[in-house]
């Protein structure tokens, strides 16, 4: 007899169900007695008490379907261990449901604010598994996320339409990638799309040398310029903000975003028309790329083996090409950024992109 | 022999180079001597004597390319009048083009304001052929335009991204179609993708009816809506304003589109996330869809039998599915825009879809 | 109280929910009690008592959703007379359902056979709506079908994919389009997708012209012909024999196609390889595409109001891009072929495209 | 000054364009004095001295697109050494190429026999750089190859198109995925698509456990079933066959392929329906996906690298998600196969996935 918990939490992205329907299928295949429930929004339904029993039909024909069939929020690490408006204790509340469903473990579904919470729950006890899903391929200890290359898709249709349309007007366009703090999606949206400029949270820009970059184009005789830029680049005076200011700088700042700002700069000094493309939030939706969906299928298996050999405490990893056990109290709380030194940045560079540096 | 000028004017879209490509293979198949100038950058490049003999290499292989090979560029029917700065009177220097190089005919493609240059053209004693592009599917006496329904694709395919997304967070979704004056692609775009409310600018929506439709949705258990609204909605206050009154308000306005001010009003009554996306320039570029790519190739192939005919001074139409030619003073500064009670409002209206009226 | 029953028969095709989900949505926005029956695979399900009732929750999401939730079958009509192996008298068994049922009507989704059967049961005195779906276009009175512009998608895809091997290795290339009877599939993705030949039923082949058109662009310096071939295609002197001849020699054949057959051909007058590709079922598969759910939505939502009116007896039409109710005995039993001699074959001719006559 | 040679052979795929492009904005951004040569159709145009001198402008927008702009062709590795039907020695005329240009490297893409005669001309003293191409995944020394993640998404495509009309039909489903000699391609395909049954040259399947996995879905009520077949795929009895024999049986076979005989079987015994499709060479088409783009611009800088170091002989390949230089004395001549026993069958098998084994 074997009880498991499942919950997706934090922003959604493609291929949720496809890992989930990799663990159900995986463990029903092999546990003569399986329960699964499933906990709606996150967190929240681990807390509250919001859950369904799931049967093998709920995982019949997800493999290709987007969002979560759970549902998701956002529930901050921060605040996990303040009680909420009602007085509840949260920690508490969730290990109660835990124990109230005799829970043999817990599948973790998430990007890092939902692995702390995992490896909180871990400390406290809990058996958990963590699957890490998010489009920003920030997780520290596996080489992809799941998502990630679903969205590089969706960011990458993007700046090949603005392409035709660009080069019919010889303007400047910029598109604006998800991504606040990591500038993976961008990087590699960026060099897919063919952008000729790409701005990173990990590497400064200096707007003149963006400009020269435009002017260079423009020198060469090419009529049009993009620019791949993500949602948290950040100038090299503003890199030297605190926090504090910086923050207070972008709540003053008229633009709705960076890229809008660096819009109106290149305008102003190149004299060109400057249009920007935001894809937003279908960079999280639609139908996961058979990429996320192998990749998801292989960590929904290996999640169910480490399971069965109750094995917990640990998120699933793609390690050069192998799923891999990574136990979360080294890699919770960690960053994966891109390196600003590292080869994928030389070998952009040494193609001619310029990173506004 | 058989001597054509073409350009490309105004905003581009897909399948501008698959209608040439149908012009000019079936010209190509059947005059013995034939000579093709491609004007660059739209009136511009006939205006300044910008062009480029075209051989039968420069339109192999551009059936599915989107943009334009010869550039375009917006040129405002009310200025073409107007001396430019340099004192050049464009109406006679695009003459002097024409008859400089013994043209016997312009294939002009473009939308409402380049057909109203081509019918200029047509009162000044030119042979002028037009092929209606937009994506806004809104010229007079064709029943549709090329370009329209490769942007439907990529509307649609942002409000079914935004479902995933929408669903698994119960959030209220903005999906910006492109349209200021015409509401034909969001009306598409927004049943295609299931919207549950859509707003045109030929149906001023009162926000309270908005609201309610949100808060009906939410009531019946149905956690998330999506609005597709067109760039150019407008509320029943403001419909009443002046034009003049009005472009004052958008410019006073905080929000960067209506779409930013309705996020707000929603958000403010109903207490939930409302999110906006916008789409942007990516609904003019890339691939012109299948049935764009047979239109234009109609069209095109239509087009080169009037020339044949020496039947000028017409738009080639789709009309009833087959091609037709339509007086350019017929059609010429005429909108076609969405009846607020038509058939199709009507059967959208039937399936539960608020209009916001 | 309205009680309707709802089957698709045939051939699946991609939008077959979307039209359901069209007269559902529109029924349940409009009638306080509404009970839906689903029957399932078909006629099958209406002879043998397969049914289900469906909920709002059947229609959500299904949208988007290829197939048919309801299942479907083959069940030819000219066996509709004729009692099963037990004995069962088809037609009568199907009254008995329905009026076990108190159903106020049916809603029937299916291409040429199944509008026949349709047709037999009002006459037969039942209340019948008939929707009218196959990726053939073949069905008289309607100007389009639903399922036809997804499969033209997929058509065209397979061709596009196809033109950059073709184009790389200098081969001539056969893409085997669906379409026993009518070549309209194949001419408009022959058209898209810029093929060279286009081989319709329609339109008999002369070998010899199509190698003629081969060897003309080869000497044209072109390294690389296309051809869209439908399944059905048929040379002239195959037109010639009685229909049990043809059959006879059609089941002789060793080649699994006329393609094959056409391939082996060409390549032993002209020495090139020729290859032939076959994406079979997967033009009726997968989502279908933003044209089909507008036209779905449309017909669903036309099909509704037909029930409320109790106006029945008839297919919704698409005509001149309005929905019409056609009555069946106007257009059971008749087939929309492509005209050897309209206005679409010229325009694709004069393009210098060959159809091998 | 730099004088570089590049030839592409082999079956084309996607992305060929892309890894050229890389090579040569990396050279042309880092050396003053550049000059590219292009052979036309691989070995072909390099044995017989047809190049062309190539520009940037040869590389402006070809990021995208499909297919070679170089041409393709077969020069199988066994007939390097044997004079052509002329008397040609094609080594000693491919050297001479070469030193006639004076070239500094030899920039060669293809696949396993692609490398195979790279290797030689580096054993002859020609200075080569390989780049690894091939849909198959199958050459050594390389975690990856270009082509293949773009040949995934063509056959999951396919794969996807192909569930909806089986659910819909109860029917059992064959897609024929590319791959005679290993099965990476299917493997892949079939995990993405969830197929039921993955057939793999590496696992020689028994027909008797074929059917055994498809009558156990349908005693779960699954109506239907899909399998994923290698073209290569191989009976236990087959493959116990010397290939002399084999090549034989196969010759005699009936069936145009192994995946129409397993039909047959399948059918024989279980009384199903079971259709088979064949996506064949669209699978080497159409325009690169953003993995291979990314891919492929990596691979094609530190190509240049290389270049510029003048460290040749070598395949550059991506190894854990760095590119490395791999000399081609290792890896020629060796092939990468699906090991039956590595971590992704068994998690395939664990998730309930038939080998037919």
């Amino acid at each position: 007899m074997l009880r498991i918990g499942m919950l997706t939490s934090g922003g959604d992205c493609q291929a949720l169900n496809a890992a989930m329907r990799g663990v159900v299928k995986s463990l029903a295949a092999n546990v003569a007695d399986l329960e699964v429930y499933g906990f709606e929004n996150g967190y929240k339904g681990l807390i509250y008490g919001n859950y369904r029993l799931l049967t093998s039909k709920d995982f019949s024909g997800i493999l290709t379907k987007g969002g979560t069939i759970l549902g998701s929020s956002r529930q901050p690490f921060k605040l996990m261990r303040v009680p909420d408006e009602n007085g509840v204790d949260k920690v508490e509340a969730m290990k109660q449901t835990y124990y109230k469903l005799s829970l043999d473990c817990l599948v973790i579904l998430g990007g890092n604010g939902t692995q702390k919470t995992a490896n909180l729950l871990r400390e406290e006890g809990l058996n958990v598994i963590h699957l890490p899903k998010t489009i920003d391929n920030d997780i520290y200890g596996t080489d992809v996320t799941f998502g990630f290359q679903s969205a590089i898709n969706i960011a990458t249709d993007a700046i090949d339409c603005i392409h035709t349309t660009a080069a019919s007007h010889n303007r400047v366009f910029i598109v604006e990638v998800m991504g606040h703090k990591v500038g993976w999606l961008t990087l590699y949206a960026g060099i897919a799309g063919g952008a000729d400029i790409i701005l990173l949270p990990e590497i400064p820009y200096d707007i003149d040398k963006v400009v020269e970059a435009v002017q260079k184009r423009s020198s060469e005789g090419k009529g049009f310029t993009i620019l791949a830029v993500a949602e948290g680049a950040i100038s090299k005076e503003d890199a030297k903000l605190s926090k504090k200011e910086y923050k207070k700088k972008v709540e003053k700042r008229k633009a709705p975003s960076v890229s809008y700002e660096i819009a109106e700069q290149i305008k102003e000094v190149c004299g060109t028309e400057v249009r920007v493309t935001v894809p937003g939030h279908t960079q999280r939706g639609g139908s996961p790329c058979p990429y996320d969906r192998v990749l998801c299928t292989r960590l929904g298996s290996a999640a169910a083996q480490a399971i069965m050999d109750r094995d917990f405490g640990c998120m699933i990893a793609m390690i050069n090409g192998k799923t891999k056990k990574v136990p979360l109290e080294e890699c919770a709380g960690k960053l994966k950024s891109v390196d600003p030194d590292g080869q994928m940045i030389i070998e952009a560079k040494r193609m001619g992109i310029s990173f506004g540096d």
